[in-house]
């Protein structure tokens, strides 16, 4: 942490600094520039002995620090967060998921092949499931989605079918072999959807609710945490920070697309997150075409660049008669369109060096 | 809602919206204008039979429309909340809360009286939480706030000290009268923080924590609820409108800041809310120029700025030695500051006609 | 255009809109809802009389409806550009530039081929614009980029060389026999840079800039028009209306990247900007990975990105030594980045069925 | 300025940065901390000897350097801008515009009183024109605004009067004793608006136009410099320097409003930048809640909400029938309202200690 004093801080400021970070256990490094002093603040890791010191200084000094007289501002050195890091765990994450349809039993998220989500936004009845599953596995999907528990932004909106979605979901594993990805919303809910769920979905809106993040944490359930809808990549992975440090360490990052002034798509999907988290964190990232635009007609170029910039995985909605779906219609692709898009997915794989896994 | 059509669209393009619109019950009136065809969609209100479809049509359908060929738009007409819009409720809204410290016992927010709430950001010790509590009294304020349960970005972060917190902010409101507000951050603290607490806070994280808000719906507590830190006006009503139509109707709107580009001020504080959201719902609105700012030296400022434009009460942060508080530190303004701020408050409520309610 | 009315407008209201429309040549077609009343505004184009009311109701017209009593909001139906929009000009513009170094000697923007564009940020020397030219045509590149007057955001900033870096280009244009593009920032500017260049650039801090957009559409030029930083793609189209509307057809947009909360990265890149674009226009549009992500590491990615997104072109920040460029070096690839990166561009694009026109 | 070095970075890196450093006549001050070593740049001002080198460091300086090899990121402990910072000019700026109607004949910008300026958006016709004036200075504007000179988002809309409009404003000016303010929009401009107008503005597209920027900075008539809408603080007052460093003294900014999520207001106005703006610089600061928000029924609260907060100034369209304006009407009071928010604003200046001049 570096405290940049104000050009007009008196050497009663900087004693004031001095003696503050003392009292929490740090020592500063006075350095005099031209214009103005900056002190750097040193301290074993840990040293502050405030509540949740490991992984570096207490983000509270920093906060007290600002608000010092004459301080002008505090700037973090280390990022805040250490188990997500790349600089701590220099080798990528490969978060393995149980899955009957391929080979070995076992699908690798985070390693040299991508792999294809895909199933209805939402499930809806035993038919659209059953019949969406049978076509995107037919397509070469090995995990299947599907939401039991949905947020609405409206109260009046529809919320899912509960646990009755959760049963459909494991009943298309059993007859399809994919594993089950679906969303869990609250701590008290965890339990139940691991019961049925091989992948927990973590949603945008739940980013940061921080006693979800601990619940998915104590558990040791593969969990996919998607991006707030207008964080920072610190802040996401200060997320994956909470799960991980709950000892769960089977994390995975997906991008679905952050709020713009842009309008005209759902959300603006934030393509440069896959390769700058791959530079940030170990963790393996996949995409959401299907939030992250909210059109059908963009979730194949989407999909095309999110695997040319290097993402682990794919999420798409797709359901057998979009214009009937009572949720997330407008960004569902049929059926017809996933088959299309397929051939287009594995040739821009190739073209980067890369494969889907299939089977 | 109104369907716009491509210009390109076909007549079997509007009768297949058409089709959609009667196998929902709803039905459509065609305006062909120059360049294109426009469809209301007429229908009784709940007629969809899709859960939820109470409150107009059900923003499904709006969706689904959407995805239909040659539908270039979709156009809502209604608002989608209704129970917390001022169309369908006029009068003002007043939420009454228990508070010995005022004459009748009763503190009434969104009335012609200011209300000032001050405290600790966070409850760190008997000492600090009395100290600060014996000195905003003094000073006037009627409500204290003071968080036991702390969301933070970072899992090293402090949290906060939990029911010891809750315990203190209870001794606080036996000695001085006050009436105590504090944060609630999951469903299952609900009951437990109903015990100790006058004011639930639903913090701006949590804005759309759905199970969460359903839960203080199902209280009779006065509930603030935190503006989203990216939400729009819609979709913070809409989250009232989660709590108000649980049957709970003691909401209270609170803008605290949002986020922009802006990085010299933790967030930007957003004043025209408060006329605005005057005009679209009947709803008290305060303001929290702390956590709106996130620095001290703008607390005064944007305290007065929000009274002129019409606030019905000031949540301020407030610390004996805000160098040593454990969070937010940079925002919480001293005893001393609070003591010089206070008269200007009561000179610019009488400036436009009001006045705080401080016994 | 559509006028909704709030659900307590009266028929005085009523009347007052359908006055004000006849005022202005126009007529209301009234939709009585359960809820509401909604007013269809009808009219020829044309119709008002008004400067400017070519394209449709004049935007004045909408502005000022907003205003009269009880109006909830104003709904405009048609777009309002209508030289850049796919709906009025079907087939894709192809841009044609003269460029020696390719067969036929013209490269063609906005067809089936993908063009590379690379150069310098800035021209800084003529040895430092002579080895790079070199050294992007050998690997394929077909036009040469580098800057001559450069926005700068502090006055204190290094500005361009001016009229003598133009002169440069144009001899690295005889030697290597690539067209040359260059940014114009004024009015004033626009007849010189003309001499020079084959493809005037609008950067996007003047992607508002009116009266330039006036001065560039009186040539005939080719414009790469850059997005602003933080406009809509209605902005960003009817700034491309401006240059067309004067009379100049060569208009090629270029994604260069948005304004948002993530400080890792320069802008954002808004790769979705590519297919979605080529919905509502039938404009080229071309990607800049360089300003769009302003990191060296992150130009690769986005590449192939863009390509598989569907992009016409890329303009691709090289530089011999980048750590001396007096100028966004951080953003810049070195020359063996470059090379490294083509094999992988004609990759992916001949994974999505197209090529690369590199002779 | 600090390097801050990755935690993996090796001693050949922290030596790059070092021969980089001196390679530009700079020295580096290498502090080594637990994780990582930090490199704090030291130089004489103007060490560089590249163009523009004034004012500290250059900044393409760290631009280089964020691109070395494991660096981690590049800090600015300066303020980018001197002569617009209140650190270097602890005094505030006040400027003076002439105005027959006020004693003395001279108004004071920035000083201990408030300015109301206002009059319509656009310059319509004399009618129009003189009428506005002489409501709004009967009841106390001194300054009297029109636009003779339109930005207009589309081709289109209505671009303004140009020289007509300008002389309309200077008969204004005899017959009723106001300074005016108008909008320059073009370097070529500028010397014709000067012959008419008493202070020139610049609008928030082109806050960041540098050669008009550069042309009003080489007058010496005072300059409205709105806020650019996606703008930060920073390049906002780097903007300002541009006009300052060529000599002009007498800038005034003027907050406008940002652009944000929310679509209920054309624009969020940013109170908080009035007390901001006040503590990072000595120049005046004047706020328009016309343009700020886009509603008529906003601007008397956010009047009143500037004045508490601390504006110098208020900017407000205001027109004679705002249901026919040809710009702006939603925006547009009427005389009627002006006339009722005067008591108001002269009542909230009161209450915080000042008072608006008014002759």
């Amino acid at each position: 942490m570096i405290v940049v004093m104000k050009s007009t801080s008196s050497d009663t400021d900087i004693q004031h600094v001095i003696t503050f970070l003392e009292k929490h256990g740090l020592s500063g490094h006075l350095s005099q520039g031209v214009e103005r002093t900056i002190i750097g603040v040193l301290g074993a890791v840990g040293a502050t002995g405030a509540p949740g010191s490991i992984g570096g200084i207490n983000p509270a000094i920093g906060e007290a620090l600002e608000g010092l007289p004459n301080v002008e501002n505090v700037v973090r050195v280390s990022k805040p967060y250490k188990l997500a890091s790349r600089e701590f765990h220099p080798e990528d994450t490969v978060v393995e998921v149980p899955s009957a349809c391929v080979e070995g039993g076992v699908v690798r998220i985070g390693g040299s092949d991508i792999v294809m989500m895909a199933g209805p936004c939402t499930v809806e009845t035993e038919k659209q499931l059953m019949t969406t599953a049978a076509a995107v596995r037919k397509e070469g999907a090995v995990i299947l989605r599907g939401g039991a528990f949905k947020p609405s932004t409206s109260p009046y909106g529809f919320r899912g079918l509960g646990e009755e979605g959760l049963k459909l979901l494991a009943k298309a594993r059993d007859e399809f072999g994919m594993a089950i990805i679906t969303e869990v919303m609250t701590p008290t809910d965890v339990a139940m959807v691991c019961e049925y769920a091989d992948i927990l979905q973590i949603g945008t809106r739940n980013m940061q609710n921080y006693m979800l993040l601990d619940e998915v944490g104590r558990t040791r359930k593969p969990v996919v945490l998607k991006r707030g809808m207008s964080s920072t990549f610190e802040e996401w992975l200060l997320a994956a920070e909470y799960v991980l440090s709950q000892g769960n360490r089977n994390v995975i990052l997906c991008e679905r697309g952050i709020r713009t002034f842009e309008k005209t798509t759902r959300n603006t999907m934030d393509i440069s997150a896959i390769p700058l988290i791959k530079r940030l964190s170990h963790l393996p990232i996949i995409s959401d075409p299907s939030q992250g635009t909210g059109r059908r007609d963009l979730v194949g170029p989407m999909s095309l660049a999110s695997i040319a910039a290097g993402t682990d995985g794919l999420l798409i909605e797709v359901h057998p008669n979009p214009d009937e779906a009572l949720k997330d219609g407008a960004q569902s692709v049929t059926i017809e369109q996933f088959h299309d898009l397929m051939p287009q997915v594995h040739a821009v794989a190739a073209a980067i060096g890369r494969k889907l896994v299939t089977r």
